[in-house]
């Protein structure tokens, strides 16, 4: 019976009806769930549905609890070669494990801590992670995981970069603009606003420099923001053609040996 | 005679005059219809042309009646192995035939079944899906739609963290602007325009945060921007790389035979 | 002698000095030109300083004509192995020909043809492109232009792709918003500007659609440009790639033969 | 007792606890300095710990030169095969070397030459400048700094080409726009603005054209943009690409021998 339990919530074979209806109710509960945290933005929808929205939470959470101590009860048959407790422990800092705890830890943290009522409509939020869920069963994910993390200090290093790029320019365009603009670019921090909307080309327009020297500036930024999308996009494109190349073995068709 | 028709009807080959006459009679008209809709747009110029919008518009539809018919007729010149039903069944849930389809389907639903006025007049804009007819003729499309294809799964894959970015950040965002600007963060959807707007780098500008906390997690929704501008990107380069390099052929230096 | 003139106007050889300051003169004569276009654009210095802006142009274009004949002259020895006047059409017609013909013509078209002083003032400014002349000495320009050109064909099928979005969206946008915003929308080519600065998100925020169904059509249109951003940019990297992996040879040190 | 200094201040080996010390509070130390030119921008901040911010300017430079100079007495160490005098003058003009110098510069200037007090303010931004050397222990910084450098030429086109675009885009703007709205567009110089705001796709939204014109040539421009930003990303992507496959060894399958 345990065999069978996890069979049904892992991702489902293909002539496992039952595990492929329990795959697909997990994913419309997951975005009920989501719909549940957009309508409660509306303040009208709110008032009106405050005790239908508390049952649905009450559901939602109950069934995600259940799940998340099924998947630990079953995880010695995930890992067949490790011990149980063992098993249990490696699923339980897996990334999946956490994302599933997170889903759940909102609405008992209350319980145990008490939190301000405020700060715990924010922590409520992170039942989106349960989205992640849906990809649990995506293939590409993995791929594109793999990729950024093969890639990551070269990523990291572009983010120095740019953070690098907009302190400098921050710190010349407060210079260039605070006497003229003193209220727009008050202090470096409030230039930073306007450094990374324009290095990273969104331009809201509610700050812009209006100094010739601070134009100046900001053409030179403009331009190096277009320079620093082209770096992350360059290393991101060499990572995915390696990991895809590492895939393709070369054998010649006569002799059977490797090339390339 | 039937061969004949289809031969005119299909792109023309080299020396075939007609069939070549035929070819830029439909893209001029196909140009024309499209310039017809985009004048009709001008509330001026649909008071005064009304009959001849109209009139043209019959004749539209009547040559690419014709036409689509003739296409189903010929249809199993096209698909020589197989039987003339099955050839024309074929075609009629070909990509094109279903364009085609479109391109005149809109002047005779309402004699079929009665629809809205304003409804019929957003219809009527499936005509410019006849533009997809020119490129009937282009190689190139078909290389970008077999990457475009080939990606698929890993652009899905980023479609979707780029919806979970967008979800993410429009929750934040509403809850760090809601009581400083309720008017501009009203709720959950409302804040997904901004988070738009700001991922994709557009900037509008009618939306903004002004606290921040909403400045500070702008900033970070930006820059993730730049980063998932830059996975597409690498994806499909990556993949136009792999597309290109099946293309040529390696040979083995030791027996001489072609190496995939 | 003729030889002597031939091998100064050309680019200089490393030896060459007399070459080298006609190059770097000629460099200078170019920037000193566009600059004076700039000043001109100045309504109190083109006032002020009228007639000198005269005399520096007159001095411009007859350095630039008697150039352009001394080129014309030495064609037959740019091309050795054609006859004369063989080469001289050959040379009359090359880009960069093109371009130096462009430098110097709208100084004397309205000797020739009587043209309206304001059209005047536009053809003139074609002289910019005396620019490219400097680049007359680049390789890496070449580099660029031949991916371009070997990309040619894909690009311009992404430009059509674009030109449909842009066509599609400017079409749908118009009837969902002209009802609201009549003086924003008023027609389909009014949208065209708001469609082309939303895929291109460029985003000046002077148009932006204000109902739901305009928001969420505006929001397709923006992920899809980020679409259309990565298109070009794959096909160009995959382009260069196959560009300088051409230029590599692979042969085994010990066996001589070619790899790959 | 030189070798003991020289191991300290280079990158820590993983036993050397004292080495690994004197790096975070390096580190730290080039933090905290950034930090105080951000605090030095608020005004209030700067009334108030107007002498503290001193005290610890004076502290920063003090350490940060005696570093330089143990940096440059160490040098021999650090190019053993040179001579001890030839050893110095190149770790001098070093990268690294400019950058510790400009760290500490900016407080000797006013010392040597008299300087506007204005002017200064603007100079000591260099501090930030030390940030660079978080970076010297970074591999993945130096793979950048190769990409780049490799790519040089390149990208210094594109940069030439970007500049000609604007160029001719703004005198084309200033033609189209500038009897409608002389004040945004008064001059070619102030076009610019707009030319590097529309092709770099931030899009401020200060300054757009509003004739037909105008916004046909903002079109063209913004569509333009697109490609430019195309162009550097295609040109690192295949730089980067080049990198890493030179780094894999391919072996020869006839010979076995090793294949660059």
């Amino acid at each position: 019976m345990k065999e069978r339990i996890y069979k049904i919530i892992e991702k489902a074979e293909d002539e496992d009806v039952v595990s492929k209806i329990f795959d697909y109710a997990i994913i419309i509960l997951i975005i009920a769930s989501i719909a549940s945290v957009i309508l409660e933005s509306f303040s009208g929808f709110r008032t009106k549905y405050d005790y239908e929205l508390y049952l649905f939470e009450l559901m939602t959470v109950a069934i995600f609890t259940v799940e998340y101590f099924l998947r630990i009860w079953t995880a010695d048959l995930k890992y067949p070669q490790k011990k149980a407790l063992a098993a249990r422990l490696i699923y339980l800092f897996s990334f999946m494990a956490i994302i599933d705890l997170f889903a759940i830890l909102p609405f008992y943290l209350p319980f145990i801590i008490s939190i301000d009522l405020r700060f715990l409509r924010v922590v409520r939020l992170t039942r989106i992670f349960r989205l992640f869920k849906v990809n649990r069963y995506s293939d590409s994910l993995q791929l594109i995981g793999k990729v950024m993390k093969e890639a990551k200090e070269e990523l990291l290093t572009t983010i120095f970069l740019m953070f690098f790029v907009i302190l400098i320019s921050a710190t010349l365009m407060y210079n260039a603009e605070n006497s003229v603009q003193p209220d727009v670019f008050p202090n470096i921090i409030a230039s930073l606003w306007w450094a990374i909307a324009t290095l990273t080309t969104v331009g809201y327009g509610d700050v812009y420099p209006v100094t010739a020297i601070g134009k100046m500036l900001a053409s030179v930024i403009a331009i190096s923001g277009v320079g620093l999308v082209a770096l992350p996009t360059g290393i991101i494109s060499s990572e995915f053609m390696r990991e895809i190349s590492k895939q393709k073995v070369c054998k010649c068709p006569h002799c059977g040996g490797d090339i390339g």
